[in-house]
């Protein structure tokens, strides 16, 4: 069947779709913080509101509350949606979230983060664009295309939008577990766009993910900040035992140094060495996305995919109540708490992960003989995942890429994690497909976050054409 | 002569001299960002007005211009001021600064940092209340409380006030030099309030201070900030370089392991060590300054105070560019900045300290083989200072503090910097005393400053007694 009409359709109605990504992007739905908590609810409002608009049945569910900035705070509605139930169709279930990273002009934005923009190379730029406000508008922007031309959309859609990805998906894994014979019931297969393309101009499916354990250290001192003039020399400073802590977490090669780490991480076969030959990528690729910086720690292209994909790695995030502001502040911080976190990989396990942290970083404390006091905070997890790239959701997949843009995907796995690929398919048992719209220089959660207007355009197009495919393939 | 109508007045009308020194808290001249500039400078313009009301003659001097925040902004106005012009009484030469350092009530204050309350304790918190729009405060009070009983002052009195002190002093230095044989001429000694009691009852005449010098370590990786489930493992790290390095400048137990700098410290003399004997300090104070905690580096309270005063330190501030908010952010910093800064002491030369501290973290980041970039940012400078506490300034004051509070003061130096006293005392050979008002726990520079009732009033009076002691006082 020709989707040529549904093609012309996303085509011709291109600049409606950017203006209600606008929108959206104007609301600032940051999880992490409580004072944006009205603002992130308020976005999940409107994802129910446009999918009743489209004819959805939506149910709103309410994950409870949380502790957040000293208050008790209700989580964000996670948004389940049907459209479809003929029985003689497949149901796919697809994921997205509404939720974004904080954003401030101050952190070097060229522009309000919050107002979306388009340049002069087609990049729309604002918060959220690509991550993942711009793929869970495209979903909804398919079916209003179809719609439009009277297409039956040959696929039962479920959908399950929340407001916590970007702060630890909290609340989420109860509803999957409780729904996963309920709401969830009769889904063949799950699909989630919230990754990037490997390259600027090629999609891909991705089938594999890290996980995340974030961190805390927490080093208390004094009672409250302290003059460095008047106390400099004369107290155990809480930045100085915290600094050298973090220095001791990770070299500058990027090593990590936390013992026991490494050895969790499954071998390397031939036979998955083999798959990284084909792949479409180049250091030059790389420095691209560094803005220029040549700053690579591998030489070869395919060690830095395997350091991105398959090894686990250890960044430094920053320091929450020490000085960061510009100029030269002479404090003593009294109470500094220390951001770090593992990306893991197959077969490290989470709970094993915050073990071996914490006593090491108990232990490295102890040797400081320090009197201040030292509390690891061991914050939230998100398990690694693998797939299988020969299901026939991949299949469906990659036939809807070679529809719409006339290549063979490239098969990826990702560095980031999305925790809830694993609980999706953990509770359902189905296959997950990670089917992106953005490319690997959209700049998610960093300033300047922007999705390429063809992305946004040719995502559409490959949601709707995902459709057709699915309920074509052959499942055995 | 009685100075009991003075004390009762200053008793009667304090009401009035805390209102006031609310009405000044409230302009929030943080000198060190340029969106403050403004009200830097409306707050030097207020001393100027309230200066020209009580009689002086004032003279509003430009120190130029500097770069902040990306911009060129006029430094904020040097005030200086004659109060009686009779060659036949000393003059003496006061300073203070009208500037603050920064405070955002999320830092931690329990209230708005530039409103004044008072506490059920007769506590007086705000920014700046202490440090230094108290003291600076307090001669004006005193002047006024002259006038109303009609008691002349039998000194000269001239003032310098700067804006700029909590960021390095910038323009001071030559407007000083410029009038030294100018405005300053005839100057027979200098008196500073800017800094604290080393107890919290008992006053003190202080004869030495630390200098410092203040570091930024900058490391730039990418051009912007990156995902680290994207990028973790296969860039190196900005931050990685800079904890390390960070970590490297100081241990635990505070000793700096930056080479040559202890070795430029002067040797402890016996005679020196005898003058710590009678000091009215215990780690008791020490504790109770730390709101309860017990995190002193030495076990006996001589070694504290020779740790706060006659030994450098190094302390960490923070890091700009880098996470900081409450929350989980996963965010590989491109270009963040460490602050730290070493208290020097004499005979240490703050070049040389420059130069010390660069070679070394050149030569530690050459180690790490890190292909990111390196500039350490020397910032501003002060000399560490120690004068004679035999000369007759200091006689004086020591005689004031005997008519207020009925015993001798403690003979002290200080852990902070005040450079300007050593520019002073370079440039008009004259002696220089500091004459503090505050309190040990005062918490300058930190959250939740404040000045005690009981140390404004009584430093009020303590202000004009010295004026009369100065006038008696034997100068041979």
């Amino acid at each position: 069947m020709s989707l040529d009409k549904f093609f012309d359709t996303v085509n011709q109605d291109q600049d409606n779709y950017v203006a209600k990504l606008k929108e959206i992007v104007a609301i600032p739905s940051i999880s992490c913080v409580a004072e944006r908590r009205a603002d992130t609810v308020r976005m999940g409002e409107w994802i129910i509101a446009e999918l009743e608009r489209l004819g959805a049945t939506t149910k709103r569910v309410e994950p409870g509350t949380q502790q957040l900035d000293g208050q008790t705070v209700d989580l964000p509605p996670v948004v389940l949606a049907t459209y479809g139930t003929d029985p003689s169709k497949k149901t796919v279930l697809i994921y997205g979230h509404y939720d974004v990273q904080p954003a401030l002009k101050e952190d070097g934005w060229n522009t309000d983060p919050f107002t979306l923009v388009e340049d002069k190379e087609h990049r729309l730029i604002g918060r959220g664009s690509t991550d993942d406000k711009g793929p869970v508008l495209g979903w909804l922007c398919a079916i209003e295309a179809h719609q439009k031309i009277g297409l039956d959309i040959p696929v039962n859609l479920k959908f399950c939008f929340e407001g916590m990805e970007e702060s630890g998906s909290e609340g989420l894994d109860a509803i999957i577990a409780a729904e996963a014979e309920g709401y969830f019931k009769g889904v063949d297969c799950v699909c989630i766009s919230d990754n990037y393309w490997l390259g600027k101009t090629k999609p891909c499916l991705t089938y594999g993910l890290r996980g995340i354990n974030y961190f805390g250290i927490s080093v208390k001192g004094p009672a409250q900040d302290l003059h460095s003039g008047v106390f400099g020399g004369t107290v155990h400073e809480p930045m100085t035992d915290l600094i050298t802590l973090m220095a001791s977490l990770v070299d500058s090669q990027g090593r990590i140094r936390v013992p026991g780490i490494m050895d969790q991480v499954a071998d390397l076969t031939d036979a998955e060495k083999k798959t990284y030959e084909g792949l479409d990528f180049s250091h030059a690729d790389l420095h691209a996305a560094l803005g220029g910086a040549k700053t690579e720690l591998h030489a070869d292209p395919q060690d830095t995919l395997m350091h991105r994909w398959r090894y686990p790695a250890l960044s430094l995030h920053g320091i929450e109540g020490a000085f960061y502001a510009p100029g030269g502040k002479t404090v003593i911080p009294s109470h500094p708490i220390g951001k770090f976190s593992i990306r893991t990989v197959p077969d490290m396990d989470p709970h094993t992960v915050d073990k071996l942290v914490k006593e090491y970083l108990e232990a490295e404390f102890k040797k400081l003989n320090s009197k201040n006091t030292l509390t690891i905070i061991c914050g939230h997890h998100g398990k690694p995942w693998v797939s299988s790239p020969d299901h026939w959701n991949f299949v469906a997949g990659a036939k809807a890429v070679e529809r719409v843009f006339n290549c063979q995907p490239d098969l990826t796995r990702e560095g980031g994690s999305i925790p809830v690929t694993l609980t999706f398919q953990d509770a359902l048992k189905k296959n997950v497909l990670l089917l992106p719209m953005g490319a690997c220089d959209d700049g998610a959660h960093s300033i300047n976050e922007k999705v390429d207007r063809r992305n946004f355009v040719e995502g559409i197009k490959l949601y709707g054409a995902y459709f057709h495919e699915l309920a074509a393939v052959k499942t055995e």
